[in-house]
């Protein structure tokens, strides 16, 4: 396995896309190319959780699919800490929207450049993403063509394309979020993740409705695997019936789990990902298997 | 993911141990030690299989595991076809038993090494092998405090020590693999295997005796998860039910899964593995699924 960290922007070492990518033999595809996946983690875009990266890149790559991790533009800088986003704080632009989507398609055109060298299947590529990840990843699941991303790259919509998108606990519609009850804790993370997402705490009803995917999804929105809990006390699994419901309403395919129990931020469920045990869920946990099975029939190797 | 190849003999390219080592971060285990799967490709002593080796590894990963490929002394080198033992092939020295186990002997003293470095639980290190690999594993579990291996080492019984074995269609038993039928290719194959491990065609019972773990187990002898399919035509699972009748009579704690169909050499029974259709299963393929939960009692993370 080849694991390297890019860059993104040749004067910034936050934004980064790291490949996993897996060895070929002949005893196994012996040159033909593979599918791979390119996750986004969460964290509010105020960090990209590391529990919701490289432990989840592996486990795609076990499933014999090629894995990137990318982290996108988030707003803390290395060395300050969670904490600070709780005293209040001002827009930084390199943060604000649509920059962490643009990121995404940066990544898929480095993917495809890099196709023949690492032998990646560049028409089955698949976004997933976790919460603020899975908002990015569903954001540009529905702009992937339009020319809030095409008049930013001077790239095809081919190379643009994602094939399939799998959120887990997303976030779809912000225009829904701001009936949503949270206690003080949640309504500051959000208020924090506005400013980096949108540059100010309470943006209006526009900026809402631009970054809501739910209201955005067209007859080109890629096929999708969405699931979560339905106790999520931070984002309301509403957000995922709601993208499912536009999914439908588009007739677009897509495969829905919700589990009954379980926190927030879950990521894989298994000890593997958790820092505390509230992370770790029996049930829950079978939504890797779930999504492996959806994902082998688009994406089934090249195997007689 | 620090991906690494340690040469076993500083004069030999072909005994290699690859090191796949997680990373650490505050989210995660934040500098608390994890255990370690090290594995043991199959390929009758004559080669090992990439099909057992890095995707195998990756999937223990996935588990929150550091993961090992050890690809022990075997009998082809690089350039050799794979069907020139099908001509009748003469002894080499450095592949004869017990080179290969001690392989697995230096391994975890270079694994254990690093422990410090790499964030390795010494006390907790799986051996998981397939087919030959299995055999060696095995047959590592029931010496690992013996002469034959403590004689070969300057280390203590402690630095040896794995902590449970993971057999995959192994071969456990020699002597009753004399009255195995099998076809002329079968028995063409398993002619040249025993060139390899043991330097003639057909050894006598003393030492098809001594390459039997399944004839050895002792009290120190590791706890074992076995599994297999009762299909399997190459390697007949009564191997597999005979590992385990000697466990169970040493009162050694085990488990065993032997599927009723698929062939030998399954792997992961997923694309991730396989050559061939015939090498996917979907039933066969849980066999990971019971082995991560069967670990987990004994590999549990430190997560409070």
């Amino acid at each position: 396995m080849l694991v390297q960290t890019f860059k993104l922007y040749e004067d910034r070492e936050d934004v980064t896309l790291t490949a996993y990518v897996l060895d070929d033999s002949t005893e196994l595809l012996n040159g033909k190319r593979r599918p791979a996946v390119l996750i986004c983690p969460g964290g509010a875009y105020l960090a990209c959780s590391d529990r919701e990266a490289e432990p989840v890149a592996l486990r795609f790559a076990s499933m014999g699919y090629h894995a990137f991790v990318l982290r996108y533009s988030t707003y803390l800088e290395a060395e300050e800490p969670f904490e600070m986003i709780f005293q209040g704080i001002e827009k930084r632009e390199r943060t604000v929207f649509p920059t962490a989507m643009h990121e995404i398609g940066k990544s898929l055109l480095l993917i495809r450049e890099h196709a023949s060298e690492w032998l990646v299947d560049s028409e089955r590529i698949a976004l997933c993403g976790f919460s603020a990840g899975a908002h990015n990843v569903a954001t540009y699941a529905v702009y992937w063509n339009q020319p809030i991303v095409t008049d930013y790259f001077n790239a095809s919509p081919q190379e643009l394309r994602p094939t399939v998108a799998i959120l887990g606990y997303p976030i779809t519609d912000y225009v829904y979020m701001k009936e949503t009850k949270m206690d003080e804790r949640g309504a500051q993370l959000f208020k924090a993740a506005n400013v980096s997402l949108l540059g100010e705490e309470v943006p209006n009803d526009q900026k809402l409705e631009q970054v809501s995917p739910a209201r955005h999804v067209t007859s080109d929105t890629p096929p999708m695997f969405i699931w979560g809990t339905a106790a999520d006390s931070l984002v309301p699994i509403g957000h995922s019936t709601r993208m499912a419901t536009a999914l439908a309403d588009h007739e677009i395919p897509f495969e829905l789990h919700i589990f009954e129990e379980g926190v927030h931020g879950l990521s894989l469920a298994t000890q593997a990902t958790a820092s505390s045990l509230t992370l770790i869920d029996e049930h829950a946990e079978k939504w890797i298997n779930l999504v492996e099975k959806w994902l082998e029939k688009r994406f089934k190797l090249e195997i007689e």
